[in-house]
């Protein structure tokens, strides 16, 4: 596999894109945004569009980045991680040495999956999900009093939270039957208790997800919660659900009312379409639903596939993402979705995009030459036009943006106020921010002018829906993929947060000493020493 | 004022710390992170204490960045400031040209206020609010029925909404009589349908709030809101209150149970401690303790004036995140508190420091000649350890970093799990990571090297409570003010959000015909309807 592990920088259409970002297209000469180029600079995959006449992009431009995409192999390898090869490694060093196959949890819906063993797996946790799924609606599984369940606590953190939750949120408005789920993430205390204090516990599941079933935030929100059950009366082998690898230390049937499997090959951050996601997604907005964001997620990985770019958002994403990144030099990318119930997508995407591609060294083990992962960020709209949007128009440094919109609310309820409804005053502002950022406008006072030459691309749907929240989510996660190919950089490992880990369970003993009045009597060297005494409280 | 319109370039400090930033401060020389650095490089203002020895500045770093604050006459503005000089315009230009006193609603606790006529203003809608909330605690305020109001829903965006949320969610452990605040700001109207969903009516009040009177999500969420209230038969005169400008279109008594007003002078994003934030903050924790939140902004507003740095952590804090802005030259700053009550924290200052400092003209309107405000970002830990930190250890872009913690829980209930408690690890974890930032770590293996020389400071308190939540936002709003002081910028205006408003009202009569099907009829430019035609959602 390692003949396509190419240096970017040696690939002939990097050094085209270099040539053409000395003059990258001017968006605010009045000749050049025209409708024509509106009209043209579209792309579509599954029920999502792409409108990129805002980028700093021309024809040549997007000729250099399909080659780019050719001359690195970038499907190739996409087809090879979706068949099984095992992506997540570093040549010659040790390192996770594992397959890749997320795309496998959704792979339900023809009858040659591309990795038919992960699919079969997959299959038989969501009969197992549908059949517990089953046992609540149809009463069999209910709390000691034989009342149904009514809520459920998701105990993860990262990968385990931030997915799921992004997607609960998104898709609240589906709900069956008013059910309801809540988060414990941090190790912080507090989170715990500001949940724990608003539950009946009596009619509340708890899902534990850990894939190694070690996670130190989970193991200890795990054991906050069920004491509190236990202080509350209640069983927690009638409450408990897991989700984790088999064999890891969780995987414990004695504990848990029932136990769902996720796989070495489904990483973290990539798993919300597995049983990390399922469980509550299931729960809470039905299984129908939650197989229609399955099927979602999979009319983008077979999208994914087409060498056509104007039929393929998540290369097509990627590819200008890399002409923003590192041929325009930005170091941001702000995604901007329109859509209040998309609040914490992009806390998603900044995990799943900071943690696979903020990397430095490529997958033979060398530094790699240029720039990698941008740092992402974002809030929705029009909220955010009230927050940060003046540094987008006006600050020295410039943020590529991805605007995500629809044509419909979710509720479809909303009111005509002076001649339009909430939802076109929403989409409206949308549309406006794209060619404000692009276009720019001179002014007399220097203050009141814009720049514009912000570029920006806007992702459409008709709404959000259980099938395009399935969409989206694909979207992102292959785009970072593709983005990884070009880069020749593991997407897939996280080596960079164990340092940390490390050093937290030094310093932990001689925090604990300090903090209890023991003096510093742990061994310890002098630097954790140090600044444990340096935070004690006392006057400096 | 203009002598104090300084081009910081010119400053003979700028050009001692351009030299010094060819050879900055090597945190990963085993000499240099001792521990008598640790312990020297500490500051102290009222309750918070700042650790930066893991900033890449050594003490001659430290005497220029001084010299800076000196040359640009920093403080001398910060005092100008709060006595009421017209700080807000842009000499030679039409501006705002307004006063700047957001310090003065919380200089409540002396006889001799920095501008008495200001102070004297917000102690009477202190004493409204006063009297308010006494008729509610009594009873003498009630809904029809005669019941106490037990929820309130805030409505309002940018300035009206996100520091009076992220305030309250900071707060909510020390709630009175477990009264609930609720927020709807987006104009999409699947926000307001999602929290109206949820919530009794008869027994909740909704607080209004825009000091124009005049902002068009504001102003349709109200309409959307009494809508929802008239149709449950209830009387919106009973249940609306008001937060606006004096004599602006909300100043309507007629339609609201009480109104409260704000001034001109105190922009959105620094109005948490006006009415702004006061209406729902005094609701939900009681009178007394939207005193104490006050007190602690109004310490840290005396400790901004002391010339010491070693006392003033929020010049000391600009005056860092200058040196890694103009002089380290990084885009991006990550504030990461330790407390997952500070969840949408990061989100108030993203919009008050990018708002803010957001420009790109000096007050005498010329372009400014360096870089300013950066790009805040950030999210709780230990989530984000999970999610993006990968990046700012192991990324291409290196991002400076923020931490926030404190010593104790705000519950005090807590659990020891294998030899410690929840908050010994979350402080451990907060620990750990400046230490590994800074310090990173050699490895054979190129995947699991560090290369360290990432700079952070720890912000440190003993526990977060009204007072230092106080504390710690006026610690941020100053901060930005001395940047902007020395930026030589306007940071308390937005001219930068008109361009897409203006675009938007232009946009909304092209889209509301496309959209309702007919055609596009309206005369709007040809750049208006390609957007909306192409944005429209057949198949390209």
């Amino acid at each position: 596999m390692e003949h396509l592990f190419l240096d970017p920088k040696n690939l002939p259409a990097w050094l085209d894109l270099e040539r053409l970002a000395a003059q990258p297209f001017d968006l605010t000469d009045p000749a050049s945004l025209a409708g024509q180029r509106i009209a043209d600079y579209r792309c579509r995959s599954a029920s999502f569009k792409l409108l990129y006449a805002t980028q700093r992009a021309d024809n040549s431009t997007l000729t250099a980045l399909r080659e780019l995409a050719d001359q690195s192999g970038a499907i190739k390898q996409f087809l090879m991680m979706k068949q099984g090869a095992t992506m997540n490694r570093i040549s010659g060093f040790p390192s996770e040495n594992r397959q890749v196959l997320h795309t496998a949890s959704r792979d339900l819906f023809r009858e040659t999956p591309d990795h038919p063993e992960a699919t079969a797996q997959a299959r038989r946790e969501c009969e197992k999900l549908k059949s517990f799924l089953d046992d609540l609606d149809h009463g069999r599984l209910t709390n000691a009093k034989g009342e149904p369940f009514t809520d459920l606590i998701n105990i993860g953190i990262g990968g385990s939270d931030l997915g799921p939750r992004a997607t609960y949120l998104a898709l609240r408005a589906y709900r069956q039957g008013q059910r309801r789920v809540h988060f414990i993430s941090n190790v912080d205390p507090d989170d715990a208790r500001a949940i724990l204090a608003d539950l009946d516990l009596s009619r509340t599941l708890a899902n534990v997800v850990s894939k190694s079933g070690t996670t130190l935030e989970t193991l200890t929100n795990e054991e906050l919660v069920r004491t509190a059950y236990l202080r509350a009366g209640l069983d927690p082998r009638r409450h408990f659900l897991a989700v984790t690898g088999q064999g890891s230390p969780m995987d414990n049937q004695d504990n848990y009312l029932r136990s769902f499997y996720m796989f070495d090959y489904i990483g973290g951050r990539y798993s919300t379409t597995s049983m990390v996601g399922g469980v509550l997604l299931a729960f809470a907005l039905g299984y129908e639903n939650f197989l229609e964001f399955l099927r979602g997620a999979h009319a983008i990985d077979l999208a994914a596939e087409n060498p056509d770019l104007d039929r393929n958002i998540p290369l097509l994403l990627a590819l200008l993402g890399i002409w923003n990144r590192n041929f325009l030099g930005h170091q941001t990318l702000a995604i901007l979705p329109y859509s209040q119930a998309l609040v914490r997508f992009v806390a998603h995407l900044q995990q799943c995009d900071m943690e696979s591609n903020g990397k430095s060294v490529t997958r033979l083990g060398s530094p790699v030459r240029h720039q990698t992962g941008p740092i992402v960020w974002g809030e929705p709209g029009t909220n955010g036009q009230h927050a940060f949007y003046q540094l987008l128009h006006q600050g020295t440094t410039i943020v590529p943006a991805e605007f995500i919109g629809f044509d419909q609310s979710q509720y479809g309820e909303d009111q005509e106020i002076k001649g339009s409804s909430s939802q076109e005053k929403l989409v409206a502002n949308l549309l406006a921010q794209t060619l404000a950022l692009a276009v720019g406008k001179a002014d007399g006072n220097p203050n009141r002018a814009f720049a514009g030459n912000r570029p920006s691309s806007l992702l459409l749907a008709k709404r959000l829906t259980p099938r395009t929240m399935g969409e989206l989510l694909s979207i992102y996660e292959n785009k970072i993929a593709f983005q990884g190919f070009v880069w020749n950089i593991n997407s897939f490992d996280q080596e960079g947060v164990q340092l940390g880990k490390v050093l937290a369970q030094d310093l932990l003993p001689v925090l604990v000493d300090q903090h209890r009045g023991q003096g510093l009597q742990t061994p310890g060297n002098i630097l954790h020493r140090a600044i444990v005494e340096a935070a004690a409280t006392e006057e400096p």
